[in-house]
């Protein structure tokens, strides 16, 4: 397949200039980005008039648990640890590796509808999963999700054979957190680290409790508890970052891991207000993610990108005031390079072509003062015309191209009653 | 007009419960809310098939300044202060009515977008916005913008004549600040009060700094400062209600007032957290704002309610956790009583035919565990199909029906030149 793009703006996250002109791509990449040229010894399956509006680097979602649709309004006013062991626990042990592939559609639906090209995704049932991404076109990053009970036997195998399934997915280490990982299971999980030379991701640092939990089973805090185990030797990064003292930074910076932020839940779960402004002041590699719909409840990266830019100001006398730049840079650029992406980075020929399409008529991208904060300020995901993953239109007009919304509507909401 | 919706799902707001069935509009009101029943005697102009799609009042946008839509993304990252003097106040000087009637229509575009059917405006020019009002058929509700630099002499004057000028626009008593109002003007606006015995609005205790400046002039707080001179004698409430102390909440519920919430105003100013879940606790009436665009940056009532209902979580250990349906009932009832319009608060037969259709079928809004959550934990503008005010479709799948937007797009980007 074969698309041209043209009369577009092209915001390409190399900077923040936006270019006037046209974005080709042929097969799962993009050939040309620049000004309109003749192209007539080129015959394109698809050419699309984008009539001023702008095209991007689709979003990344670079934490989530996309099969959680299931429990998206279900049990709200919790915090986390009721929330897990009342709430979530008892409901995700009756789920079928079928429940898991309609409720990951169902979460596709909502990213492509929303600009995102592909997430970071922690969870199990990972082979019926993997098969729901490649069936609707959708990137997927499968993240470990092993601890104490279940999935430390399955991370080697989900590793190698994962990561030559298909083009769209991959496997990156990682485990649920300190809190439901004893220090056997730790050690495990570095010593595959060091085996493969990998990345590990957790959620870290989530919670006060968490924290205090850890520094009193082992004296220190959970990123240094990581850090001394050799677990992050090969890099990776946390989920959540909320509770990070200054030499839980220190140790992201010096080691170059990823912190990924989660605003909405963390707001909904009453967990806290994650530094966002200190990490960027630090040079910290940062990216942005909603968690799972349990506690969000949207999977709404716009939503994240206005908080990740403004809960900082209530950490800060005066404000804290983050770049919007920044920000949309962590939730596109950032969250590529923290999910292994680094070929779905940036707009430009060669990179991958994962691209959202804005609709700069809608009245909340207007008048144009300034395009990128009106994406992270004002953006959301109604303001999405079009997403492509790997070169394939899968969402354009509210209309869906790979996935029978109608099919993944009626069964989420037949298989729902079986894990209630 | 008539319109009949029929295969509806309907939230009057009456109550939390929601009923299958079918809503009949005969001019600007409903005439029938129910069961499908035999209407063959009844010839409707419209006959809209819901397809499950959900019908619920519309969003009451209960404090916003429309015609700062100019402001969108032009000042980011600045307090409250250097925001409105270095970067607002000497672009206000500039605007003339038409940068108010063409910035009011992009504003009521962005609202139509987003199931807003009526809004509580501060701003001025309002002869000009009136007429936009009235061109667009949206319901506009004025709020007094006067303070020492300019409009105590015209309030009665509109007082008189916008609330005799169209039966879609009103107008009600209102200031800008205490900070920017000298007692004399205070008292000025307090006889009015008492001669129409009308209810006052005005931004109040937004900051700290606002609360400290009026205790170091008055010796108290905003709150008790109007309180003591009449200003509260017959109503009204405040805007924003940040930094609201026991004594501030107690006179809110003892009078009746109305506590307006504007939570991404206040995080992207930088000025606090609204206490929303002990005005819930008190029982003092709340509705629900956008603030003004160029604070905000979007006229989003859904991102509004999400954080009504989460951000009070941070000012409790373990959370305050109030219910969503509060949340939604402050951004539809509550706000229509704020601004005096009774007859749009709920859906039944009588009331006005102010709907907004919810797309039940966005993933965003699956699977249905609870609609309510799902609208307010979870809803976008995306998910708004149809926006009907005063029995009048205004905007369906994505088309305005009164608003010419590629007009409204060129004249506003055309006018901001001449402010910057």
């Amino acid at each position: 397949m074969s698309v041209r793009f043209y009369n577009a703006q092209i915001l390409t996250m190399e900077s923040d200039s936006i270019i006037t002109g046209e974005l080709w791509t042929n097969g799962d990449s993009i050939s040309y980005i620049g000004p309109a040229q003749v192209h007539s010894d080129i015959e394109f399956d698809r050419e699309i008039d984008c009539k001023g509006n702008l095209l991007m680097p689709g979003l990344k979602n670079a934490h989530t648990h996309s099969a959680m649709t299931f429990s998206r309004s279900l049990a709200d006013n919790y915090c986390l640890d009721d929330w897990l062991h009342k709430a979530i626990f008892p409901r995700e042990a009756k789920l079928t590796p079928e429940h898991v592939y309609w409720f990951s559609k169902l979460a596709y639906a909502e990213y492509l509808a929303g600009g995102v090209t592909a997430c970071f995704d922690m969870y199990f049932h990972k082979d019926r999963n993997a098969e729901a991404a490649v069936e609707t076109g959708f990137r997927h990053v499968f993240c470990g999700a092993a601890n104490d009970y279940g999935g430390m036997e399955e991370l080697e195998d989900y590793y190698v054979r994962l990561n030559s399934f298909d083009p769209l997915i991959s496997f990156v280490y990682g485990f649920h957190a300190e809190y439901t990982t004893c220090e056997d299971n730790l050690k495990f999980i570095s010593d595959l680290a060091h085996k493969y030379k990998a990345p590990v991701y957790a959620h870290i640092s989530e919670t006060k409790n968490e924290v205090l939990g850890c520094i009193e089973r082992y004296g220190i805090s959970p990123v240094k508890l990581f850090d001394k185990m050799g677990i992050y030797d090969f890099g990776g990064g946390g989920f959540h970052c909320v509770w990070f003292d200054d030499e839980d930074m220190e140790i992201y910076k010096n080691r170059g891991l990823y912190a990924v932020f989660n605003g909405c839940s963390n707001l909904k779960l009453a967990s806290g207000i994650a530094k966002v402004y200190k990490f960027i002041d630090k040079g910290i590699n940062i990216a942005i993610g909603t968690d799972g719909a349990g506690s969000n409840n949207a999977l709404n990266m716009f939503r994240e990108m206005f908080l990740a830019s403004t809960l900082s100001n209530l950490e800060v006398d005066g404000g804290a005031f983050v770049s919007p730049y920044e920000i949309l840079k962590a939730a596109t650029v950032g969250g590529a390079h923290a999910m292994g992406l680094d070929s779905c980075d940036i707009l430009a020929p060669g990179k991958k072509a994962d691209i959202c399409m804005i609709d700069m008529q809608h009245p909340t991208m207007n008048p144009v003062n300034n395009t990128i904060s009106n994406i992270v300020y004002s953006g959301h995901p109604g303001i999405v015309k079009l997403t492509m993953v790997a070169g394939k239109i899968l969402y354009e007009d509210g209309k869906y191209l790979t996935i029978d919304l109608d099919e993944v509507l009626s069964e989420s909401n037949k298989l729902l009653k079986e894990i209630l």
